[in-house]
């Protein structure tokens, strides 16, 4: 058994070790993390979160990595996030195999972690959220959160955030897949990064237009900026610190912040009751009744809604 | 108020209106589903359904119409399902726009639906089951689910049939892409269709390796087999319900198909219950008691977990 308290009270003096092993606790979907959590729940809410997304080859762990320099400058400590949905083993430790991140895998204000979620119990809606609580609780005051690897799913993440980045690159028709993929809706800031390449003009002019940035709007909305970068030469990255700032300073001046976070809150409590509702179904009844409640239904029998209700009784006993 | 049980007889004897309107009972989720699915029951359990999956363009509109002549000429009666995962909008009652399925519009032994499931209450797990409860019990012998626009769905629509088709086409990079979705585990058969174009052998030979045919398997294992179709001059598709005929076979003689039956079924009736029990949390609470909990958990003044506490007594009393 961890002794949870313990680590939570070196999570909070910032010792990396404590820092690891609590989100490591989140990633294995451990018993004690309800004890963590409700230890960790007074240290948190301080931390700014981003999320980046884009499809792969767009630079995203470039540009956190560029992000993490930038935030380091103006003597932040920050987090970062690297969440891989699709894959179920853990990158453990430290992203010490992300060339990118190594510059800062030796600072000691900067956290790095790895999460694989796949078979996660509660999904993505528990996972991230947990995990940046620890990290918010460590004292970091921006925490970037990267999706590795691709998927639908990377909305979900990006999602879990406070602001959300969506980065693009030129020359890959990304404006268009980003569309489909219902991309664009959840862009808070842009980036263009590559933008040294040909097209980078191109891609800013069309993505504008997939925005309607033309467009009127009511005063006092947020007209989410498009940022052009050359993340790995640290190129617009102030610019993008500063667009990210803005929206920080937009979100808490029309309490959309609060009401952010409020909406992420509410998601995450639900998905754990439902969790707990639906171990509870098991518990009373066990895999063999569902199968035989599933059987009558399968022959016509049963129909489904009478077959799920004698499910509900058990768990009600109502 | 629509009188369920006519509504049942009606389309027990086979009548397209009664039909048509039991499955926008389901695409709207409407209060009387329950009615409707429990008188629709002890007809159910006939049909044989067939997922089709694949990319856009590899043909998948002009495969199913293919292939319901094939089944008409074996003198069954067929029945369409064309799902539509990412519109919320209803295509209403025939698919009348689709010029492919026009040859089969005025047979009244082939029933053509579409169903748009975007934002229905319980989603796929529900709308795709109860519309195929609704065939079935019209007298469709065979039931084609086809899944109309793009989207990580379409994998899930597909899964709701007793064999999933999954369709390429060659020089789409189809096979890798295939890969990614994770659209080989769920194939049964494949089809490799616009078999005349270059490259049709090679895209066969590529998908064969993926799926590590030459490897030896169990005896008794299936082994999907590869059709080679070019469906717009109906070439290969004899061979396609060939294919189809030996794995429906198959699966009946080692008890797959009751277990895949019998696993839908489970899946569903856990959903519908899930529903129900959220539902409820929502009658004991109300909205804004959620958002209350969720405040709390925003500011770190309560744990997740002891707010999901509060909401799961509220069900289930304890």
């Amino acid at each position: 058994m961890i002794d949870v308290p313990t680590l939570v009270e070196q999570a909070r003096l910032g010792r990396p070790r404590a820092v690891a092993r609590l989100i490591s606790l989140v990633e294995n979907a451990s018993p004690q993390l309800r004890e963590a959590m409700a230890a960790l729940a007074p240290h948190t809410g301080r931390a700014y979160t981003v999320g980046l997304t884009g499809s792969p080859g767009v630079g995203k762990s470039t540009s956190t990595s560029a992000l993490v320099s930038a935030y380091r400058k103006r003597g932040k400590r920050v987090g970062v996030l690297a969440v891989d949905p699709s894959s179920p083993f853990s990158g453990g430790a430290l992203l010490g195999d992300r060339v990118r991140m190594q510059e800062h895998a030796t600072d000691p204000e900067v956290y790095i972690r790895s999460m694989a979620t796949r078979g996660h119990l509660g999904g993505l809606s528990w996972a991230a959220p947990q995990a940046l609580r620890v990290l918010d609780a460590a004292g970091c005051e921006v925490i970037l959160v990267e999706t590795v690897g691709v998927g639908q799913s990377e909305v979900e993440v990006a999602a879990q955030a406070d602001t959300t980045v969506v980065l693009l690159a030129p020359g890959m028709g990304d404006g268009i897949q980003a569309a489909k993929a219902g991309i664009l809706e959840i862009g808070d800031v842009f980036v263009v990064n590559k933008a040294d390449r040909d097209g980078a003009d191109a891609t800013v002019r069309e993505l504008g237009h997939m925005l309607g940035l033309g467009e009127s709007r009511s005063p006092g909305d947020w007209r989410p900026p498009i940022v052009k970068t050359v993340a790995a030469r640290a190129e617009g990255v102030d610019e993008l610190v500063e667009a990210l700032e803005k929206h920080h300073a937009w979100m808490e001046e029309h309490g959309e912040l609060a009401a952010r976070r409020r909406r992420r809150a509410a998601e995450e409590v639900e998905a754990i009751a439902m969790a707990a509702l639906r171990s509870r179904m098991g518990d009373l009844h066990g895999d063999r009744r569902l199968d035989s409640l599933a059987e009558r239904v399968a022959s016509g029998a049963l129909d489904p809604y009478a077959a799920a209700d004698e499910l509900v009784q058990g768990v009600t006993g109502a």
